[in-house]
């Protein structure tokens, strides 16, 4: 018996309001003019869209109004109801709240009810394990139809007072990196016109013994009143690691599927930044392959990266393409991608 | 071909700390005696196990401290090694940090490197959405052995320096009905001598247009000076729809396998507190079977339950026994539960 496969039917995506440049990012959090042109320089990330409004600071969207934008573009690009969702898998660093999980808010507004749904705690690996979870859910049989969803939200951390001129670039890194936004995508254990197989997927820890790269800290009623710092990022050993661990999961999909570098013609490489994207491209050197990125103009949108990058692929994936895509999540080191070709 | 099946080869717990019974509580937070007694009348639990010490406000144990000792003791019973295990999930609603996912601390710890992990964002029914995934990447035929971990350590929410004597009830029952805990069992496509096979797995939002019953949120680096409170209880609502909802979990699980309740030698009722579990108990009368609960003594703690539950039923169950295992979560109103056999 073959093995069953998998299929993705449609992607949606969602962004807070109009891209916000370096330019006006400078302006707004009252810095230097030579910010804007170290972050061009040195970041490379032109655009990043905000779910809060940096003026007054208010929040004008929590991660459920992304995800349930993204979602629903999702089902409507795939000419289905909330009902003909089976499961919901939803990945995400930046829950609304810890109780209750965004994606059953999600599913509220959607109008899907009666199903399973699990939301996974992950970050720039988080799309890729959501999408792992719903296809495992469809191959044992028990389910037809997966809605799987990705998104951050960093407004909780993005403090508009903060003192920009006096921090130091590695906090300034930060600032800048990142941006809002969801994304959704559909599977099916049918395909339909227009619909790409999953061929395989990688999602590995690789943390024995290394210290996290990045840490992101939530405060509770306890403890928040203390000077611990919000997070920590250890750009060095990110810089260092992810464009080798970049190198070494498209090695392991294409080993996986017997395919050849010259068989590609679509490569989905990590987003961490435009800067960092541009490096690890050049270093996996698949010379015949498209790039598909967005995180010049999104901003590191963590868990919705990867289905920005879809919704773009599927849009120019033509009968018989294949497409890899890559992510590299540097929490604790963890090693994803997968791979797709449209019949 | 028959479906396969997965089963439980062991199980371990861990707890921080002796138990802190109320009259200790009641001192430690200088509230008045009245509140002992209230305690015990009202809420039904005797003893918790804090990851706090209420002197000093120290924080003695971290999720990713307990997880490992539970992981570590559920890998010794099964006699595995870290190198055997293929895939952890682990459900909790109190992660250490937003990133990484505790798991992938927990996984160093154990010595687990180079396999997938997954961290559920879950309350009341997390151990049984992390049990549910564990099974589901064990049924594809991927994985052979699963290590699933769930629990729940709210230090983070627990201000020692709060003004117990002017709660209100709602607002005290939060101080008294929880408690710190991890729990871990093995999950094998193989069954062991003494293992028990789980032969229905349930997990349904019921969700739609319900209002949460439970919120518990999280504060960020720029609003963390807020006055929103820390979260919400709708105890009326729990009180009212939990026990319907168990008797329906009940059903549907019983159903689903044609047993009869007759056929019931174990029950695993919801644990939110001594007295809400006692109450379940009565309605759902299923006279035969042995309950099998744990909350009176260890306190609510979250994600943890189940496996102290299922921890004390293996112990008990002999060959041919059966056991149903039902769990609600009133977040957002998620049914869960579980059925298991002994060969």
């Amino acid at each position: 018996m073959d093995a069953p496969e998998i299929h993705i039917l449609s992607v949606g995506t969602a962004l807070p309001g109009p891209p916000v440049d370096n330019a006006t990012l400078a302006r707004q959090l009252g810095t230097h003019q030579q910010f804007e042109q170290w972050v061009d320089t040195f970041i490379g990330t032109r655009t990043r869209h905000l779910s809060v409004d940096l003026e007054t600071g208010e929040v004008n969207h929590s991660l459920a109004d992304l995800g349930t934008t993204a979602g629903g573009r999702a089902l409507a690009a795939a000419g289905l109801e909330a009902s003909d969702i089976d499961v919901i898998v939803m990945g995400t660093a930046t829950p609304d709240a810890l109780m209750p999980a965004t994606v059953n808010l999600i599913a509220d507004r959607l109008g899907i009810d009666g199903i399973p749904t699990y939301q996974l705690q992950s970050g720039c690996a988080g799309a890729v394990q959501a999408l792992d979870v719903g296809r495992e859910m469809l191959l044992t049989g028990r389910h037809t139809t997966a809605l799987v969803i990705g998104g951050d939200v960093c407004a909780k951390h993005l403090d508009i007072d903060m003192d920009v001129s006096s921090m130091a670039p590695a906090q300034l890194v930060n600032v800048v990196l990142f941006g809002d936004g969801a994304g959704a995508a559909v599977l099916s254990t049918r395909p339909t016109p227009g619909s790409v197989t999953i061929k395989a997927v990688l999602n590995r820890l690789t943390g024995l013994g290394r210290a996290p790269g990045q840490v992101i800290e939530w405060f509770g009623l306890a403890d928040r009143a203390s000077d611990r710092p919000a997070g920590m990022e250890d750009y060095k050993a990110i810089e260092e690691s992810v464009p080798v661990m970049a190198g070494e999961i498209l090695k392991e999909l294409l080993d996986t599927l017997g395919w050849q570098q010259a068989d590609l013609d679509f490569l989905l490489p990590p987003q961490l930044s435009g800067r960092m994207t541009k490096r690890i491209v050049e270093r996996l050197a698949v010379a015949d392959a498209q790039e598909v990125s967005c995180v010049q103009d999104t901003g590191n949108n963590g868990n919705a990266l990867v289905f920005f990058q879809l919704e773009r692929a599927l849009e120019r994936m033509g009968p018989g393409d294949r497409a890899i895509a890559v992510a590299v999540e540097s929490s604790k080191w963890i090693k994803a991608g997968f791979a797709l070709e449209k019949v």
